[in-house]
């Protein structure tokens, strides 16, 4: 078997053999393709696509090219929830300790973040000495104990994919229905849960920008994960407007610590009840959506899911001070409030431009190992369906410098339109997947 | 500017500007963009292609990477020759001589095959101790005393095309034709003639296909080598089945000296005719192309030619005396005779796979750099139209091994079709494109 042939023969509009994608995620593993190989090969993949059953297979071929985790030794169903990426998106700290508070197992391997701002795991590191570093063994300990873990992903968790996604971040070739199925469903796969509850977004701020795409991409996951006797959802939430208030990595954890303290609701909020139902419906604790999303929230009203997230940040050396005193959670230096300069309807936001002024700030990276700036971010004070005055705070921006704050302050005006009459709203949830 | 940007913005469908294209050849030469990038932007642009102005672009910057070769020392107008590329297809060692013999300077700057057979270098080389490394001083030289000098390519001829071409062959991007174009006439641009003949092959054996494909090649070729003040004239040609009955290296030799010595008529001769005449009208050392014709086939009947060629053996040290006496030429151990099996006219030939059966006998290159076989090859006996009866006598195939004269002459029965009523003939001339 040749490479050049596969490249060549994907790039023509072919279907490849199992046989075939076998040889190219083995040679992508023990290096034995050239990064130029590969590379070639998935922008053909880009063009020409692949239909299911090839990406199943290249899904399954990367989750088995090292490792498979094996957390059977934790007792109880263990439920795991990926999102595809939004702004404002945190869902993870909330559901994660609501859903282990109920005695649901959450054993979650998350990545770090590629864009506007850091990944769960970097909103974690922004608590003091929080340690995301688990080995496999530790995270059976701790989850047995305590219901929840939340680690890196260990060194060898599908290398075939941690390859090909740096590749494809430096070679244009991110955007590929296919490729980011596979990649997702891989991790996941390898990462040993039981039932996945996948939230892809759908919108300005999202890879997915419509319906159809996520729908598309929904059900290929889904179908992924149930090929290999996983239990799998798939919500589709919009991301027209960021999801939160507040984006950030600190900023984010203090979002989500004042909704487990029942002190903020909205659609973070209702995003990450309907997320945490699901897991809990997989994982047959409750036999509908709605008797899981008010079990959850009564998790909050009980101060239980916010004793649950203390206990995660206790057993993983996180300051549990931060809870209470959101100043020893790292903050920038300069702050600017962005003022309304037109009155009307906020009837859109470009959330791609809200994550790029995100990006302006600090809080996110340009590329793959840049430091994070923790303490940035931004605060919103207005979504859609507001009605702006002239001179109204629409933002806080936090940066280390003047010159940042104003530069992201620059994408959140051109972000924003605003109308005489008010628009109709988008919906927060889509569509469901379920089984 | 950022490459990762440029690659999406051609993925995407969207024409790139000069500095775009000019910051991608830059980071091509001087080694500060990664192959898998280059690669990735290659399979972009198959997909996507590129218009002239962009193909124009591409073309100058990589002539210009590296040193453009100065032959204005040379008196007179400098013709050249590029064919893209066809089977038996040996017109260089026919034409040049020919050319060179009525006074017109020939400095051909060639290069080695892949593929099929080796190319006019590798050609040469089968002849003993002759020597292709010419430095740019010595050709000037060797030019003015003979008019003929036929050399490798300088090491830093168009670098960013030596590689591109070694790239896009193992990356299944070799069959663009803005890539195609691009990478022939940055060479051609970069060598120094004054005015290029181009024999653009068509047909079953060639890269391009179909007359549309050939002329849309053959169109922006002439276009770009105008762009910069250099004369071209396209000659589409057919390729539907191998131009001369030898295919090898020794065995192509054998043929144009066959043919210089005026033993030899048909398509080979026909074509390496209207060429040359056509690098003499170029040259205005002639005023019709049948005036060109009738002047160079007059140097082969009165012998001109056939002494130029001895002159370019001994400038350049190849042993003379294999004109007269083959047996000093390289020639492979075994030698079959692949019979008719089947009776009727000779209607087709697939003109690949008698290439195909070529690489099977050691005549051509699988893989850059690999060592030919200088003996090995094919003879053809029978041209399309011919009646065949079973048991004639279709090809001889030479080989180190029987297994691969077995392997070669599958593939030449393969590659034939034959019927009870003669098929029309294809053309040998499909179009020119001149000034």
């Amino acid at each position: 078997m040749n490479i050049v042939d596969i490249i060549i023969k994907k790039r023509d509009g072919n279907k490849l053999t199992n046989e075939e994608i076998q040889f190219f995620v083995k040679g992508v593993t023990d290096g034995s393709l050239a990064d130029y190989q590969i590379s070639a090969f998935l922008m053909a993949v880009f063009f020409q696509k692949m239909d299911v059953e090839e990406t199943a297979c290249l899904t399954m071929e990367m989750a088995k090219s090292g490792g498979m985790v094996d957390f059977t030794d934790i007792a109880g169903f263990k439920a795991d929830k990926h999102s595809t990426g939004g702004v404002a998106d945190t869902t993870t700290l909330i559901l994660a300790p609501l859903v282990a508070s109920v005695g649901v197992p959450v054993v979650k391997m998350s990545g770090r973040g590629l864009g506007f701002s850091g990944g769960t795991l970097d909103k974690l590191e922004s608590i003091p000495n929080f340690d995301i570093s688990v080995s496999e063994e530790q995270a059976i300990a701790y989850a047995q104990k305590t219901n929840i873990v939340i680690m890196g992903q260990t060194a060898d968790l599908a290398p075939a994919d941690q390859k090909l996604y740096a590749l494809r971040d430096v070679t244009g070739t991110v955007d590929s229905i296919p490729l980011i199925a596979a990649s997702i469903m891989s991790k996941k796969i390898a990462a040993g849960a039981d039932g996945i509850v996948l939230d892809v977004k759908c919108g300005s701020g999202a890879f997915m920008q419509t319906l159809e795409q996520a729908e598309l991409l929904a059900g290929i996951m889904a179908d992924m994960g149930r090929h290999v006797g996983r239990k799998v959802t798939a919500v589709i939430s919009g991301m027209d407007q960021p999801l939160g208030m507040y984006i950030g990595n600190s900023l984010e954890v203090i979002e989500a610590i004042e909704v487990l303290k029942g002190n903020v609701q909205g659609d973070l909020l209702e995003v990450s009840l309907v997320l945490g139902a699901h897991m809990l419906l997989l994982a047959e604790h409750v036999s509908t959506v709605e008797e899981g999303k008010a079990l959850l929230l009564g998790q909050i009203q009980n101060g239980e899911g916010l004793a649950k997230f203390k206990e995660l940040l206790l057993q993983q050396g996180g300051d549990v001070n931060v809870i209470d005193d959101y100043s020893l959670l790292p903050a920038s230096k300069c702050k600017k409030e962005i003022l309304v300069e037109q009155s009307g309807y906020l009837n859109e936001m470009n959330t791609a431009l809200i994550g790029r002024a995100s990006l302006e700030t600090g809080a996110g990276r340009a590329f793959k190992g840049q430091e994070l700036d923790f303490g940035a971010g931004i605060i919103l004070k207005k979504r859609l369906g507001d009605y702006l005055e002239i001179g109204d705070i629409l933002a806080e921006i936090y940066a280390e410098t003047e010159k940042m704050c104003a530069s992201a302050g620059q994408y959140i005006l051109d972000a924003i339109t605003v109308d005489d009459t008010k628009g109709e709203l988008p919906p927060l949830i889509l569509k469901i997947l379920s089984e």
